[in-house]
């Protein structure tokens, strides 16, 4: 199957995105670990590595997949509902983590806006995913309501993806105005890698809109306005 | 006319939202001042209240206007043209005042994502501005080429403007960070303020989107999809 230029540009930033921050966390910040006794940031560093691999970029396979995948319908629905489901999991894991190292460290949670607009599109994105699984795969609405339903479903998902893109980018600030503050140099050269994969993580999710949003020539068997005939 | 519930929504936040900036840079923060010998955070004042008012409010109307005015369709365009002119005159201003507050305190320039998402939006806002104001309106592209560009100034137009929203959530994070590192309490009513006052802008946004996304009756005597016939 042929697919599109912005899909494999969205590709190629995810992947340069997923080397970014792994590189900022352990080379830079020193590796992840769900438990350590003296070294808290390590905890931390769960939660970028995790909220941007596991809730962003899974999500953008998710989203993009309908207009990629060569599996037909069905299977196409099922790998769907099942990369979201990955990613709601380990978007909860990585938001686990964040309140584990605030609660060890002795730092208040949920004052700032980045945890509110956080919580909020994880919250938003678990209720995206039941009104999708009930609508749309178990028990199902009548195929008129699926019908209906689909543009608000497309809508809204795109919607809470790209408050997800507005967290991620909020917490890339929140996090290396922290570093600033504590003495990290605002033109070294980890501040410049936090600031460039937050760029990169905005022209990914630019991409993955561009790329679901524009017409496709099979846009009828596989794309988002296919609504399986009962 | 009928105005749609999304954009009477939009306005009330937009309304709401400019009260609250005001509300904090006047009484919270002592007022605005270009110039300020002593007080330099009055100086910074300026930055908020022009970005939000200015730039992403008057932004927000000129991008729903082409679905609410009822003056036909030449009237309706040199009205978007202009508001977003004035947009752009006022955001100018606005990164101006935030430059001279830096560059009066001896606070390094453009080293934060704030600064490089809102430098870059601005940048792209006037190229938006420039394309659309040589396309479809002076000297004006030929209809067949106006009908294939209004789609992508539509969608290029959406981008910028979320573009524009984010650098916004920034700006707010990123002020309210340097406060509470100054010693204000992290559950303040100042806090508290500036991030509810965040989060009216994020439904602003919301609401303008699905607004101007949304199909309506008279789509084609005013709406986005209207290109003028020769």
């Amino acid at each position: 199957m042929a697919v599109a230029a912005p899909a494999k540009a969205a590709h190629a930033l995810a992947a340069a995105a997923a080397g970014m921050v792994l590189l900022w966390c352990v080379h830079f910040r020193g590796g992840l670990a769900l438990s350590s006794p003296t070294n808290k940031g390590l905890i931390f560093n769960v939660h970028p590595v995790l909220m941007l691999i596991g809730f962003i970029i899974l999500g953008s396979e998710a989203i993009m997949g309908y207009k990629i995948w060569p599996w037909g319908h069905d299977t196409n629905k099922m790998v769907h509902l099942l990369l979201h489901a990955i990613a709601l999991l380990l978007g909860s894991v990585g938001i686990y983590a964040a309140f584990k190292f605030h609660n060890e460290s002795g730092i208040a949670n949920l004052y700032s806006l980045h945890s509110w607009v956080g919580l909020g599109t994880i919250c938003l994105y678990g209720v995206q995913w039941i009104f999708g699984f009930v609508t749309f795969f178990f028990p199902g609405a009548s195929p008129s309501l699926r019908r209906a339903a689909l543009p608000w479903h497309v809508r809204s998902g795109l919607l809470v993806y790209i408050l997800a893109l507005l967290a991620a980018e909020l917490g890339f600030l929140e996090k290396l105005t922290f570093l600033e503050a504590g003495g990290l140099g605002r033109y070294s050269s980890e501040a410049l890698l936090v600031n460039f994969t937050a760029v990169l993580v905005i022209l990914l999710g630019s991409a993955v809109v561009m790329y679901v949003t524009s017409p496709m020539h099979n846009e009828h068997s596989h794309g988002y306005s296919a609504v399986r005939k009962p």
